[in-house]
């Protein structure tokens, strides 16, 4: 298949345009789990971004962000892990394209476990095991590293923004914990 | 979980506005294979529709279907089922959410199995198996049951547009062909 | 495919080949999860069932038991589901063959986070819709059906016996809660 | 989790035992599908071995094996793609411990696509992107690495015994091929 890359210029939105099909369109994410694997594949410890929120309030956050016009799924992934993670951080996709589980941020608190006040975002959610060397980049505070068993713990979760705590624990229920 | 309809008037797209929208961002899709399965969950059938394309061309195919500003994709599943397979098709929608693969259209030809050349639409795949009577509705002019068998010869998949048979095939796999 | 029946008489196990194979070979076993769902395939509802543990104690279960020689796994889950539940629960199995997650049973605790003192099984684990009337059969004292919410309770999971609690919220987090 | 290594002596079984219980007992095994991914995650080639089955034919097959009491499955996968394809091959297991399909070998032909003349086995089935050094071992002849597109070759899985080739078909679709 043909490498591709997602077409500069006038193709893309400008902010208005964006905020505008925010009100008419699902819009497409990716939210991605970063974790660190054993040599055996069993995951040893979950990375979670602190972030200021709009609000300006701190929050544990996942590496998440938008799908471009023209882009593929994977390289939206590859360039929001190494925007939050640096360049550095060698992620690992896995090889079949599905997502563990779709997250269906809505507009209106409680339609499913996931919000976003501002728009209703579709998100295909992955684990992404990291290699390299991870350092917060961009509006990202901090890199933390939890082990799974601190990454169940509920406080924790609670302390996620917009469902964000759930695709947590659901990633790591994939993963066997 | 709160019920929820999509909304309607004036949040939705008018032709022109889906036209510049499809320019510039992944619209979100659905495609469906419906099938029937025995008592033991095993598929016994997989049901194709047959459409006139938009070139007058007659070409077998999936159900699929946009998803809607502020729709769930279960609930865009079952709008696009029942509009092609009629309203008492009975559909019996997975319980987990995620689908068994996504299918990535591309106005590019060659960048990934799919292809449309209207828009950049990024598609969740599901398997659903359906209980009830299924009658061709819309623009479907017949709906075949294939055995799976059938269904897995490559001159079937090759009269399917857009990569659709790729798509079947992969349906075929996840469950157990 | 040919429909087969597990084969009987002398090429199953006596008490004692069970016992002596139980020491030497992992043992194959299913895990069902039965839920409800609504007609969008939403799940409403999880059974839990209250058994008498072998030490006397009573205990939260999930529907589990031994593939037998020559069974498929589609087999052996309706058979334990019935067996469980009744005739008539009406078990509508998922189409593809694959398990939302194996759960492996060691005989020493903490390898995993699923224990067996009796044996090493292995167990594929898998969420099963039931459409009808459900009774509790066998050595089965009851059967109660929860909400997801009601069964992400940590107390509730900590009712279960053998790591049943994780394998209960590794199947709610499959189905998206 | 404690690290664990299966059990030696005598709770491991004589070839007779063996023998035994392969007439009484489903015998748990793993199937690998070992492949070279890019630096996005996608598969560019599928690795098959050259083996002589026991009738002295030479037959294409994938990594496959047994699990052993009181062993994990990742450890099965390791240890088995170690021999087939050396210690210096690097397998990375994926995070999730559920297998893409579970293939049941029959020892009667039709029951399932797989077949097994000397044994019911239920094997769980993975795609293991391998990156280091890969040399056939053991009773493999060689070992050759094939595009997606080449692998997708009827003819080339009709090469492989058991049901294997249909097996290989299947991990291409979960790789999105």
């Amino acid at each position: 298949m043909t490498q591709i890359v997602p077409q500069s210029g006038n193709s893309w939105l400008s902010r208005e345009e964006l905020d505008s099909a925010r009100e008419r369109l699902p819009i497409l994410y990716i939210d991605a789990i970063p974790v660190r694997v054993d040599e055996m594949g069993t995951v040893t410890s979950v990375g979670l971004l602190l972030r200021v929120t709009g609000h300006g309030q701190i929050s544990r956050a996942l590496v998440s962000g938008r799908v471009l016009y023209h882009e593929r799924i994977r390289s939206a992934l590859i360039r929001h892990l190494e925007k939050d993670l640096g360049p550095l951080a060698l992620p690992r996709l896995p090889a079949n394209p599905a997502p563990f589980t779709v997250a269906e941020y809505f507009p209106t608190p409680g339609v499913t476990p996931f919000h976003d006040p501002r728009q209703h975002a579709v998100s295909l959610a992955f684990v992404v095991p990291v290699e390299g060397d991870c350092e917060p980049h961009q509006d990202a505070l901090e890199l933390t590293w939890f082990t799974p068993a601190e990454a169940l713990d509920e406080r924790l979760q609670g302390e996620m923004a917009g469902g964000q705590g759930t695709l947590l624990r659901q990633a790591l229920a994939y993963c066997g914990f």
